[in-house]
């Protein structure tokens, strides 16, 4: 039974180490006669989950003190509007629209207030960040919203600085948070659906400046005020039991790995070697500019779309999964989060050379 | 390594051949070389799972072709926000408070409009359901609200007709729905929280008929629209895929074992069993008038509290866990959701009677 290269934007590859460790201790964890998915979330033993787990997100990511670290449910497609709710405050936010993604955010932050797009690359189809200038600012917004990294059309931020935000900056994180380092000091809030770098779907990160809290918006379920979250340590009601413990082993193996700094250096590898596979090239082409590229979602075309369905069927043979490209700009895409290693990323180039010299 | 007998009321015991499986298949599902867990939520593997999963929920139930079964995050909490939001219409709603669960629902749906308590049992300490002509219901109202098995009081519905509905019923079941079998027919909405019968924490289980739908609020997060999910098969945003698994095989084991008619038969036979030991002794004493006590969640006292901490000190050298009563009302409480066996029930009123016999 061998395990592929899985390639899938999401949910995506976790660590084998990780799996493993979770299913031998399945049934019985650290001795105590049942599964985590079975224990009291207020008990000794899960608390003791939670905890650790967040206290290696905060070493992982270096947290302020003064912010919140919230583990929720409903995936960034809830804090598309949880942000608005929570931080509007009955003033407007800027959006900056890059993709897919931070569209959505944007479309839906307009149900609860008068929010205005800072810029939009849609009319050269999401295919680079900003040029300096080109974004217009409200210095009196109650945030500046973006999606460092777009899933779908493969554009990530590598400088938060690059925005020029004046405001308090609220990022989607969710396809490349843990993927570097980060300073989440220039950060008022951060998000992320677990299901890309952090563990299964069905948790959703918020790490949050304490500051920001307290101005949720009146009528509004209680579940989403991030205030009561906070003050109930993320235990409000269930929380999410077995993906927080499966986010919390996530932690431990890219402690061991050597930190985020250690999975920067790696994840800048994997991505050059496909870059560079695809930019040297004849059949395959990436329409991003080289600048705005993100080192975790590689989206590319055949120039001949006749051979996609052979693409797809030979890699399959070879082990490589996930490949498909998002249906809103077909072609292919290759996901390269932590769990896609090195040596798998190696397969994949040779493999598109050999599909290319057999195809050319 | 042995596995204790799991008498928590949430999350809760699971079926031993339930996590076998899924350890089993954990790295590898199916031989398709990854865990569930890694899978697209759109590829043919997962929605073969989700719709597995449906489609053994809706026999085990018998849910009408008319009932939309929705797979949703942020638990019972969540919906008691959600409930209001989607059914409301600008309406009033009703309300049976006979616990802490009804009791927080409605408290919740205050913020949504006008909703009445159409009774309450709280100045007998919710220690029983209504007498007949002891609920005041409103002809107008959008619902009636009812929480048909009170997990903190040990309060259950045995027979929805008592309640006397004229307009649609939602029902908050989730601490013993697939405990018995259920007129859903009899029902406008049902929904459960999955960490007690169900499968792991982070999902959420809604069956609601089909015209109830369509009547959301103005202003509120696309995500709390039933209908948005309805029409996407629960798959607006990635859902929590291996809570959803996990339920599948929950749903596939209740199968195994005969349905909800034989799930139901050794139930009985469970709560017989500990509430004819409770009524028996001199020690220990269940709150709540017989022919309204649930037969999944028993809380009771010692008549010596400060036999207390050895009581549970004791019951847990004999591999019985759990037993710690909410802190809202002390004591005990022993919850036999269906993993919890019979065997399991027979140690547990052994060794109270023992406890008794030593300490009397």
């Amino acid at each position: 039974m061998e395990r592929i290269c899985n390639f899938s934007a999401g949910p995506a590859a976790l660590p084998q180490e990780v799996l493993e460790q979770a299913r031998d201790e399945l049934l019985n964890w650290h001795g105590c006669g049942m599964s985590v998915m079975e224990m009291s979330h207020r008990g000794k033993e899960f608390t003791g989950v939670i905890e650790q787990a967040e206290a290696d997100l905060r070493e992982l990511l270096a947290i302020p003190a003064n912010y919140k670290v919230l583990f929720l449910q409903g995936g960034a497609t809830l804090q598309f509007a949880q942000v608005p709710i929570n931080l509007l405050g009955g003033r407007s936010a800027d959006y900056l629209v890059t993709g897919a993604w931070s569209q959505k955010a944007y479309k839906e932050a307009q149900r609860f207030g008068a929010v205005r797009c800072a810029s939009s690359t849609e009319d050269t189809g999401f295919n680079r960040l900003f040029a300096p200038g080109e974004i217009n600012l409200d210095p009196g917004a109650a945030y500046l919203h973006v999606c460092t990294n777009e899933t779908i059309h493969g554009v990530e931020v590598h400088d938060c600085a690059t925005l020029q935000a004046s405001v308090p900056l609220v990022a989607d994180m969710s396809s490349h948070i843990l993927s570097r380092p980060v300073d989440v000091a220039k950060y008022g809030l951060i998000y992320g659906g677990a299901q890309k770098n952090v563990g299964p779907a069905g948790l959703t990160l918020v790490i949050v400046r304490e500051d920001l809290l307290g101005h949720v918006m009146q009528g509004m379920p209680t579940m989403l005020d991030y205030r009561v979250h906070a003050e109930n340590g993320s235990m409000l009601n269930t929380p999410p039991t077995f993906a927080i413990y499966m986010a919390g082993l996530v932690f431990q193996w890219l402690k061991r790995q050597g930190g985020l700094a250690e999975m920067e250096r790696v994840n800048i590898e994997k991505a050059k070697l496909l870059y560079d596979a695809i930019d040297a090239s004849a059949l395959y082409r990436n329409p991003v500019e080289p600048a705005s590229r993100s080192r975790m979602n590689v989206p590319f075309t055949l120039a001949r779309p006749e051979l996609d369905g052979a693409f797809l069927a030979e890699a399959k043979v070879r082990g490589l999964a996930g490949l498909k490209g998002h249906k809103s700009v077909g072609g292919m895409r290759a996901s390269l989060y932590n769990a896609v290693s090195l040596e798998g990323v190696k397969i994949l180039v040779n493999f598109m050379r050999e599909f290319e010299q057999k195809n050319g």
